[in-house]
């Protein structure tokens, strides 16, 4: 079993991944996609009027500030258009995908956080009305009926609070889990970046290789989103997964070249 | 086993339907609901500089015109929001709903039509570049396999076209074929409106009652979205269902409602 994480940064072509997966799955390789769909979900805010605004808590972590609105912008993005468009190519390519998000079955569910404390213009501030949360918990039954049934799941993060309310969560995380819970013997993250950098403006900087009981040790190569990378696979390395890849998306074959060490590995 | 067609109409109020069905769910009753999304999809359309285009076809429907921009709006109202938002209310409720478009695991399948012939300005035209299509298949393992492990789907009318593609088709006609292959006993049209009217102005001019070999004379009586009610339900009542209810989903109870009689009842 291997879970994919894809992000939604620009750049990254969802056909070479669903051709790459496509292929892999053909081989009789289980698979659990996760995708994101930050990029697209900016671009419709701004349409909107109401453009992304991105907090930093004050333990150094960028997230978005998700109200109600954001969080149908959300949904219409990574739940609507986003997973649509992968089940989509997955379905021209013969894989019988079925993309849910995390409040469908409660397939992700965890605790809701509305307060964020956070850091602005130097200052530690109170940010009320956010509609986000952890995933703590995982429907396996669900996801094991869909897959030994020959479906493809293809996951948005949408996660459903233990009340049953939607909320947001970050999609590294939640495939972290996923990769725990259904003890996948990888996590392959991909991005619109050939793997941690050690210099961000620098992508021959890769880092090819993290030892799986060093990884909060390179969190200082972390910038914005690639922090919660880190964390997520701090996360799953603790819960027993085997290896986690940090892969570039924006090529051909980029699950295969993950396969192939092409990037970085932490084991 | 029901199912459940709710419009996307202004006015029609879906906690009233989400509470309801779940008491009925409660009392052991399957149930597969489909719902809508028109008025959600036209605001979005509005906002985004995309106005809906609604055309008449030659046989004097009429439907959306659905380029691919169109369709990727369709997808983020009905399967994004409106879905989830759906199966957010029934979480809350305490039903573990599953939110699927039609082109999750091909539950709706049908052939593609890239060309309407259509009335406009009194005038026949040809239009190219449609995403539309008619639902001829339905994968009903995969709505099983839910309905027997406790799941309520929650249905959103995408298609796959039998080559893959996302096509919009009708949610009327779709729920009406959902109907037909799972031997449901009733199909319950919910709509903002009490139900067929003989005069569209005047709520009080209600048909309560139509037998079922005689559906085709009402279409005299359906104006714009209702035809395709009556289209659905013709299709309905000829593969086997026995009983076809419109109502208002408008008022609290609406699902209670149709099953006593409240509305237009064709058997």
């Amino acid at each position: 079993m291997l879970v994919i994480k894809v992000g939604g940064g620009e750049g990254i072509n969802y056909d070479y991944i669903c051709e790459d997966i496509a292929g892999i799955i053909k081989r009789g390789v289980k698979i659990v996609l996760v995708h994101g769909g930050s990029h697209e979900a900016n671009v419709l805010s701004e349409k909107l009027g109401k453009p992304p605004r991105f907090v930093t808590s004050v333990s150094g972590y960028e997230s978005r500030y998700t109200d109600r609105e954001t969080l149908e912008i959300f949904a219409m993005v990574y739940s609507g258009k986003v997973n649509k468009f992968i089940v989509e190519k997955f379905q021209k390519l013969g894989i019988n995908a079925v993309g849910l998000s995390g409040i469908d079955g409660r397939l992700l569910e965890g605790q809701k956080k509305s307060t964020l404390k956070i850091i602005e213009g130097g200052k530690k501030k109170v940010l009320r009305g956010d509609n986000t949360g952890k995933v703590e918990k995982v429907n396996i039954d669900l996801l094991m009926l869909l897959i030994n049934n020959g479906y493809l799941p293809v996951i948005s993060p949408l996660c459903s609070s233990y009340e049953g309310e939607a909320i947001n969560v970050d999609g590294d995380r939640a495939a972290a889990l996923l990769a725990v819970k259904l003890n996948a013997d990888k996590l392959i993250i991909l991005s619109n970046v050939p793997g941690l950098l050690k210099n961000v403006e620098d992508e021959s900087s890769l880092i090819k290789h993290i030892d799986r009981s060093k990884v909060s040790e390179f969190m200082e190569f972390a910038k914005r989103r690639m922090k919660k990378k880190i964390m997520g696979t701090a996360e799953a390395v603790e819960g027993g997964v085997k290896e986690v890849i940090f892969a570039d998306a924006r090529i051909k074959n980029p699950v295969t070249n993950a396969l192939n060490a092409k990037g970085t590995v932490i084991n």
